[in-house]
């Protein structure tokens, strides 16, 4: 999708603007195509597949990394923590990376920094808006708010659109059980629904924000309240569903606990910073910081309880933004607007190395 | 207050980032201040009041804009026309500007295309997020979209915090105009309520998203309805207040017939793109849209409806975000969040300039 869109504006992005974007090379899991002069983007399913040869990712990056251009970047679309491992050298050599890959960013801090420190090294870019919320603006939102010297007090959210779509849809006259399968048929789920209903997805998102807020947390640290009941995280997709229904009860239990206090269940994700103070000056110990993933009961008025059905909602709390938090919403995961949010960093990586658009 | 986030943050930025920022000059309305080296931001404000010599605008230009510095920044906080006025001359030979003054991206098409044919010509950058929405990425979330080949069919929302602020509190109980005094007298309406009633500050905001989407729009196409009762829109503030309570009882029927529908009122812009495929093709014509500010009503369930008191919110309805839209809410006027907006497209010309953020 990525490459469609990319293709739908790369003669405006010439002529307008002067960019030209050549993609030399394309990688998938088995295949790959390399070219020298560029591969007609136009046409890049068909060269594809008619010249690909056996995937390599050591040739893929040799090919795509050479002197006589002034610039490579790498976008990564895969969810390879493998790939992702490869970020550091990649940006140490001076290649860029954009992606929506959560992998890098949630990995161990000692990853992380290493990551940051050869980007720095490398005077290469990194950038990485659509690892949450997709074409949704967060990351920069986040940045722009910090590197502004505003202090933030918490960011939450729903960073799920599957869990979003769940709790809109569970009111109790069909089991929850029922609902995820439902929603798997559909396809709103992933192939194996307890990937999004263990809460990890959503936690590493909070990583990826925390980090960007200069706290130091890694994934163990988040307290995670994962759905799927104590004894089916294992086994195969068809006996999870098959045991998914003995839990209803318990669903029903809290969903019933709720509305008992006139409230709606929400699956939330919180990031509350201690002391903000900290984060002003330089030098100073990294703010600590707590990040909680789990189900919440909100008011019936609350804006988290009336979002539309799959909507991402993130809320940014500062000392600018104190009364009234900054609110960003909208469909936060699918191809069109993840591709979307890939392709705008891939023209502010245009304009930071020095394009007029 | 933009300078004293500056000043908070200046150290950091050099010391983390090696970007040095240098405040060669404060031109006020009576005085200035120039330095030759910069001045020290911590303390401008006294620098400010015992260096100040009279204000000179051409002499003041003629000192930031040197040679022998990599780069010269005009950030203009005034509202004023005048100023907005020098844009094109200043991008034209190089200097960048940064502001959230509204005056040059909603002046006649004829300026304002100057002014971006001068921006390539000099190689400058022209930054203005904070001209909608102060420090809601709302200019830059647009921009994206568009230049990542997105068709935009319409952005709408609640650009006036003032009038949001007006008709979320105005439920009948309390006459119109008593709102309109009380609210002027907590700072806030402008000095004279006419400049927000009348709604054009909404359709200068208008006017810069739908130019912002390719559509060539000018001030007088924008469809406003004016809350200023006819008759009272010249004469002093004093006459003016003394005779809005005339006007109170046509505004109560008009809430009175939303009621009796199930409805409330709210003040919206909306831009309607009429054919968004012409957006996509470089060298088409231009896309015709259509753009109106006025009081309409909403159903009680809208999102509009349920804001925070002086909230803005902007959705976004594209062709990627088309079941549910792209929405952005928060705190869209005041000193800190619009200086923050100010702030972020400093940084932000930083980075395309090459600091590496």
């Amino acid at each position: 999708v990525f490459l469609d869109q990319l293709a739908s504006q790369s003669a405006r992005l010439r002529e307008q603007f002067k960019i030209d974007l050549r993609v030399r090379g394309i990688l998938g899991s088995k295949r790959m195509v390399l070219a020298e002069t560029g591969i007609a983007v136009e046409h890049w399913r068909r060269e594809y597949e008619q010249r690909g040869v056996p995937a390599n990712l050591d040739r893929f990056i040799e090919h795509v990394h050479v002197d006589y251009l002034p610039h490579s970047v790498v976008i990564d679309c895969t969810a390879s923590a493998d790939i992702a491992g490869r970020y550091a050298a990649w940006l140490g050599a001076g290649m860029h990376v954009v992606t929506p890959n959560k992998k890098a960013n949630s990995a161990d801090l000692v990853y992380y920094r290493a990551l940051h420190e050869a980007r720095r090294a490398g005077g290469a870019h990194y950038l990485y808006e659509a690892t949450v919320g997709a074409g949704l603006p967060v990351v920069h939102t986040l940045r722009d708010l910090r590197e502004t010297g505003d202090e933030i007090t918490s960011v939450e959210g729903i960073f799920s659109g599957t869990l979003a779509y769940l709790f809109n849809i569970y009111d109790g006259r069909t089991a929850f059980s029922d609902i995820v399968r439902d929603a798997r048929q559909r396809g709103y789920t992933e192939p194996d629904p307890r990937d999004d209903l263990s809460g990890m997805d959503v936690a590493r998102k909070l990583i990826i924000l925390g980090r960007e807020m200069g706290l130091e947390l890694e994934l163990a640290d988040v307290k995670v309240e994962s759905l799927v009941p104590t004894g089916l995280e294992t086994g195969s997709i068809e006996d999870f569903m098959a045991r998914l229904p003995r839990h209803d009860a318990a669903m029903r239990e809290r969903l019933d606990a709720a509305r008992a206090r006139g409230k709606v269940l929400r699956y939330v994700g919180r990031l509350t910073c201690d002391d903000t103070s900290r984060t002003r000056s330089a030098g100073a110990r990294a703010p600590s910081g707590v990040a909680t993933v789990g189900l919440v009961e909100l008011d019936t008025r609350h804006p988290f309880a009336n979002i539309a059905l799959t909507d991402n909602v993130v809320r940014f709390a500062t000392r600018r933004y104190c009364d009234n938090p900054l609110i960003v919403q909208g469909p936060g995961a699918g191809p069109e607007v993840t591709a979307g949010g890939v392709f705008a960093d891939l023209l502010r990586l245009a304009a930071y190395l020095g394009a007029r658009l």
